[in-house]
């Protein structure tokens, strides 16, 4: 390993976006008198009567939930997306801007309340996957949605308003920023190289093994080089898969066993519920080949060094680049000791 | 004005930065379960002697601070980037790094610990606006610094550990990603226009009046078109100058009283100290022309419904592209409004 990229500031270049992480591996000393976030370890029950989530509960907009075994998706009572909203274009001067139409929902991943993905079994994790593949099916053959974006924000830090385990899928006509700067890079390099980006990325990591926290056969799970937030892990396919469609239900089981070691994991580095953002970023739903595209799962969780000591991407990460202390190298280090564990 | 953008999801676009905003007016509605900030209205001694930013303190390294009258900088204790790094470069298949060197400093904007700048008299934040040139103009001298990021993280919420008032510089060698965006947008726009791309859409919004929340002789106090923030807001000299260095003496007063106007309405729009981070964009320190840049300070605060709740840029935002709901036009009539009482 490259030692200089443990001890002297550095920037990383993220082949997937085109954009820089400013690394300050010497920084990690620095003490912290801010902030302090509450820890929410409290155990909850398997059914909590105001939950508007919960089997047989009644949402505030009057329907009432089934009373679901596993998974429950239904479309969000305040979509920031709409199938049916007014078509428009701005166009004048300086000023651009253009209706987006789009279809939002939530998904319950369990009707237990009391659980998250960490206490799920693998088995019930697939049924979630597999929810996940119904939905991005048949939201991606609507005429209007030329991309879908799953996600699940875990933890009050991460602006979720109920701890029942859930995720949403936004989808929608355009391709948001982010997918989009993905889109571009892969593109270019599979025109130039007739190969995947993130399979040769992949092929590289698993022959220098310093950023591998856990592998199965058929997903990695690494801590990407480019890594921005302190315990960000990416979760991808060795083969070179487009979509979540793609995966047999082998396959579909080994995701799941490595989303359920992974958050295993995350839970046990600070002993509380690990708060995260995670999304998954496949190929759009517009009908192209997209042949570029390879698919892959993120985890940005904001915790830096302990339960209630998070990193703030403010200031200069607003204004400048996103600014790390702890490198990849080290947090993929401690994960997978503790992942080792797990397994 | 488009009565569209008030009623219907769309999209807006960034003209400086070539990237999306996507704008849902109808969920304003939506009923907030999730986390409540803590508001901090407590009030602060003049003089802490805890505090390792006011005078006569000792800092953590040991040095003992200045009995100073007005504004005081230093260089940072725990700098994320530093001048005296090892170079070095790591280009190894798709692995790319660099080493990044630079000089971080601290700026305390007025010995008194109970104040924040709207608490302070128009000539004392002309005192901080001269101290940022001075620094700009320094730094900026140095040959291995090409970029002076000058901000300020208000508020525990933003990251903030001292309330102290104060800001910080990060200066380093390369520019970093987003003024990088910016530059390659207003350079595009200068070759082919020889105008100023921020000048011409300031004409253009000084004409419409639908997004000035305030303006006087040499600065406008404007709700950008593309505003990701519930209240975010750009203040901007009305001349096309690349750095605030080019301010005259009355011109740095005109922006010390737009700083001020501004921050003042912030702080009673939810009867709290406002949190936010604000920063400088302005021409890199190259040694090149950089005539396509038009310098502007942007103010990017998290609150959205209350002084306790925030909005949270996570899943979607992460991964899409970021998200608002009340539009730019109905923050800018609120903070228009607060203006017009303080002025
Ligand atoms: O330097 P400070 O105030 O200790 O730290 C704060 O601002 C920095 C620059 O935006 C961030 O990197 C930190 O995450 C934040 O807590
Ligand atoms: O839809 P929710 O869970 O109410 O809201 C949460 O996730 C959304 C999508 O990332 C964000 O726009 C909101 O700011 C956040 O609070």
């Amino acid at each position: 390993m490259n030692t200089d990229l443990q001890d002297f500031s550095h920037r990383r270049y993220n082949i997937l976006t085109g954009e820089w992480v400013l690394v300050s591996p010497h920084r990690t000393k620095r003490p912290w008198q801010g902030k302090q976030e509450e820890v929410a370890n409290e155990a909850r029950p398997a059914h909590d009567p105001d939950c508007y989530l919960c089997a047989g509960n009644t949402r505030i907009n009057g329907e009432v939930n089934p009373d679901y075994k596993d998974v429950f998706v239904f479309t969000n009572d305040f979509a920031a997306l709409q199938s049916d909203t007014k078509e428009f274009k701005v166009n004048d001067g300086l000023l651009l801007a253009e209706s987006e139409s789009g279809i939002c929902k939530v998904i319950c991943f369990s009707p237990d309340h009391s659980k998250s993905l960490p206490d799920m079994a693998v088995e019930d994790i697939t049924k979630v996957v597999k929810a996940w593949q119904k939905e991005y099916k048949e939201l991606g053959s609507e005429a209007h949605i030329n991309h879908v974006q799953i996600f699940e924000n875990k933890g009050a830090v991460m602006g979720c308003s109920n701890p029942h385990p859930h995720g949403q899928i936004w989808s929608q006509s355009t391709i948001p920023n982010e997918a989009a700067k993905k889109h571009k890079h892969q593109a270019k390099y599979y025109q130039k190289n007739k190969r995947s980006l993130l399979g040769d990325y992949l092929k590289q990591e698993l022959k220098l093994q310093e950023r591998i926290i856990y592998e199965n056969d058929h997903f990695v799970v690494l801590a990407p080089f480019w890594a921005v937030w302190p315990f960000e892990v990416m979760i991808t396919p060795k083969k070179h898969y487009q979509s979540i469609l793609d995966l047999s239900e082998e396959e579909a089981m080994a995701y799941a066993e490595a989303i359920s070691v992974l958050t295993k994991a995350y839970d046990q580095l600070f002993n509380c519920s690990f708060p995260y953002s995670a999304g998954i970023h496949q190929a759009p739903t517009n009908g192209e080949a997209n042949e570029h595209w390879h698919w892959h799962m993120s985890f940005y969780p904001p915790l830096l060094r302990s339960a209630t000591v998070k990193k703030f991407m403010v200031g200069y990460e607003m204004f400048g680049t996103p600014q790390r202390d702890i490198t990849a190298e080290q947090a993929c280090e401690r994960l997978k000791k503790l992942t080792a564990i797990i397994h």
